[in-house]
């Protein structure tokens, strides 16, 4: 096939998928369902605002083979010794068969939760394994702290941009978000405490503050060793539980890990962690580590929520932090995407010296400031006829901020194909940045910021 | 030990189980949590309720060997070929490992998609794979169902009685719960049309009726073939959408299965499938199939609770539909579960004359009603210390009701150990019979019926 034609198939198939929602106008009605669903006027007003974000369309579009994908969250999983893994779990089932395929307790197995202190200790965490509730993914962690703790018209704080999964989850119970801003060194604590104040004034009761203190996702920042304490010194003042989400945190690229915020404080942190990022998401297992009343209430949640989550991936889990070399896995996924992060930040150098960019100490994501004037969300589906995707940077906001920015990731594609992504995206923004001369602007208005916008599994 | 200090030790372990909730006035401070936890005043009002339910503590003691159980659901999985399914899981592994162990789509795999209408093909039911979203379990179906149409205040239908698992998350929802009264050939019409009408009378809005037609959980009857156009016929003139909840069609003990609800109406019921029963609970797989406008926005809720199911489990139960002879099993399971149904009812006539019981078809369930006068219970402390336990008729119920009343399950003990169940339940129950006819009464007031019953794992 011609490039000319393979472009146009392209096309052709992304608007297909994103026909059916961007050329309808966003009336409440649409956001609901249509006139022909019979259920139209049955759901709950939790519902409401529920329909798949225009950015999910792209997958369909970006995970075929021709495209270059700087848009999806997936590890780079081939690398794992699936021989070894296979015997593993021919032997859990043959020795342990009737346990991994029987339910389970609500909490968790018990030698998986021992087994996860010992994950967490290399972030200082110290804790019982009876602090430890098992998840379906640490996204299950998010949506049952959110039931638990927020009321619909109860504010979350959360960094600005923050995690597209974590603001879904947030307004799914009908939570406010409200950003508070970042630097190079993380969330700013003098933000946080204005923010606070400013709220507290206003009379609006702040629940949670959801924080992803390493490698953030999307904006690749830490927050340094000395900001730590004071974060939680001014969300303790203001009666602020703090939830810290760390799928990344084992993943730097330089040095020791950081302390995690739950290594200051046991009783004013949830710690969040997951088993996706550190071997494979497949199993779905995540945890929380919380203080005692707390993790009463998210097992009680859990078991409503799913009965009790998977003894079969459980055991799995279990069965390869007992028998792999799961540090070795570790430092394997470090030195693999730490070879990709160079690829990435070396092509952008190279062939977008137009945009700016953060270096990323570890984790999976850049964010990439474009050049004055472009619009990453209005240019996706022409990148994407480019044969190159990205995340805008809209999808990491709840008020409609970000279109000057996107979300690269380098975690899935090889370090070559990582390079000819960058050069297809400078062509296409070059090209870009050409009309916004000729023509002023290639925005458009924004969404609906009233949209529910549900992750999809790719952008984890 | 000696008979009287294992006794002792197990009411001793009961009580110190069941102490810290029985022992603490029901007022909303302690359903809530206490001023010893410092998020106490945090939660959301819907997580107020949310507490252990008494006969949770139950399986704390009931789960030791020295006690028969009658009460928990879990399916007896002894029976299955752990070499074959541990040598397909390893096959699995090695040729699928990348997709096994990689996030997957939030409706479920395709390929599992398609093997499940095979299975409901058995019950009548036609659809297509694009209908069929996968869950964690169905209790996540339960939860997705819940959260995509009810509002706190609306009204949920649901047999008199019926699945504690849903009836807590009904309940975690702050849905009203009314029950419709069934007789020995289920939910009456007649009942289901004279309870819409009153309740629209009153202008509360009924979202949904909750149903499990086949051998149901707990009183183990099954709509007769007449009635399910019946029921559909009033629904639909209703404009009520019916939740068809049926793990245990296919465990029927004579004939072929009844046509499921779902195969005379593909727009008006939402059908709840599940592999835990007829294959094994572990992997937590269960599946919705769902007229198109409802699965979508089943979706999107899936994906903000969990991102996706796991393609682990996904693909294990995948490959055991393809590779397994899983027919066969599920005839095994019906032969296995008709002769401990006859054990537990051949005992029941023999040991409990003064009780009265139905005759389940299949499923796992005989709902006993007990002498007049006594208190299912009030009496379990003292049967648990007898070494028999079983589930109290007043967890089945949104209204208090149920006290004269236990189910039994035939599930998981061997006919010789549920013979000897009953003789000890049979012991306990002629003890505190004479106990009732010297005073009276052995009961005592009902617990405060606002509490959330959350499903201990071991009831599903």
């Amino acid at each position: 096939m011609s490039l000319s034609a393979a472009r146009s198939r392209i096309l052709h198939a992304w608007r297909a998928t994103l026909g059916g929602v961007t050329e309808q106008p966003m009336t409440p009605e649409h956001s609901s369902g249509t006139r022909l669903d019979p259920w139209f006027g049955a759901y709950a007003e939790r519902a409401h605002g529920m329909r798949a974000s225009e950015i999910r369309a792209l997958f369909a579009v970006a995970n075929r083979p021709e495209v270059v994908s700087l848009a999806g969250g997936m590890p780079f999983i081939e690398g794992l010794p699936l021989d070894v893994i296979g015997e593993a779990m021919q032997r859990l089932i043959r020795t342990k068969g009737t346990t991994a395929l029987q339910y389970g307790s609500g909490q968790g197995e018990e030698s998986l939760r021992e087994k996860i202190l010992d994950v967490v200790a290399l972030e200082g965490v110290e804790a019982h394994p009876d602090d430890v509730v098992v998840t379906t993914g640490s996204q299950q962690a998010l949506d049952l702290v959110t039931r638990i703790f927020v009321d619909p018209g109860d504010v979350v704080l959360a960094e600005a941009p923050s995690y597209v999964g974590a603001l879904g989850v947030f307004r799914s119970y009908q939570a406010d978000v409200v950003h508070v801003e970042m630097d190079a060194d993380g969330l700013v604590p003098a933000e946080l405490e204005a923010t606070l104040t400013r709220l507290e004034s206003e009379g609006r009761p702040v629940k949670l503050l959801y924080t992803i203190p390493n490698y953030q996702n999307p904006a690749g920042v830490t927050l340094s060793l000395e900001r730590r304490p004071q974060v939680l010194e001014i969300c303790r003042r203001h009666g602020v539980l703090v939830v810290e989400d760390d799928p990344y945190g084992l993943l730097g690229f330089e040095g020791d890990p950081l302390p995690a915020l739950r290594s200051y404080d046991a009783e004013g942190v949830l710690y969040l962690g997951s088993f996706s990022k550190t071997f494979a998401p497949g199993y779905r297992v995540g945890f929380v580590i919380a203080p005692h009343a707390v993790r009463e209430k998210l097992v009680l949640a859990s078991e409503s929520s799913i009965l009790s989550p998977s003894n079969a991936s459980q055991l799995a889990v279990d069965t390869y932090l007992e028998t792999c070399d799961w540090r070795g896995q570790i430092k394997t996924y470090r030195e693999m995407y730490r070879d990709r992060r160079d690829a990435l930040v070396g092509a952008l150098s190279e062939h977008l010296p137009s945009a700016s960019w953060n270096v990323p100490g570890g984790g999976f994501f850049v964010w990439v400031r474009l050049p004055e004037g472009l619009d990453a969300k209005s240019m996706l589906p022409r990148a994407v006829t480019g044969r190159v995707a990205y995340v805008p940077g809209t999808a990491f906001y709840y008020d409609g901020r970000g279109a000057g920015h996107m979300r690269l990731s380098f975690c899935y594609p090889t370090p070559e194909r990582i390079r000819e992504g960058v050069r297809r995206l400078a062509a296409v923004v070059n090209a870009e940045a050409e009309l916004v001369q000729l023509f002023g602007t290639s925005a458009r208005p924004d969404d609906d910021p009233t949209d529910v916008e549900i992750p999809s599994p790719d952008l984890a």
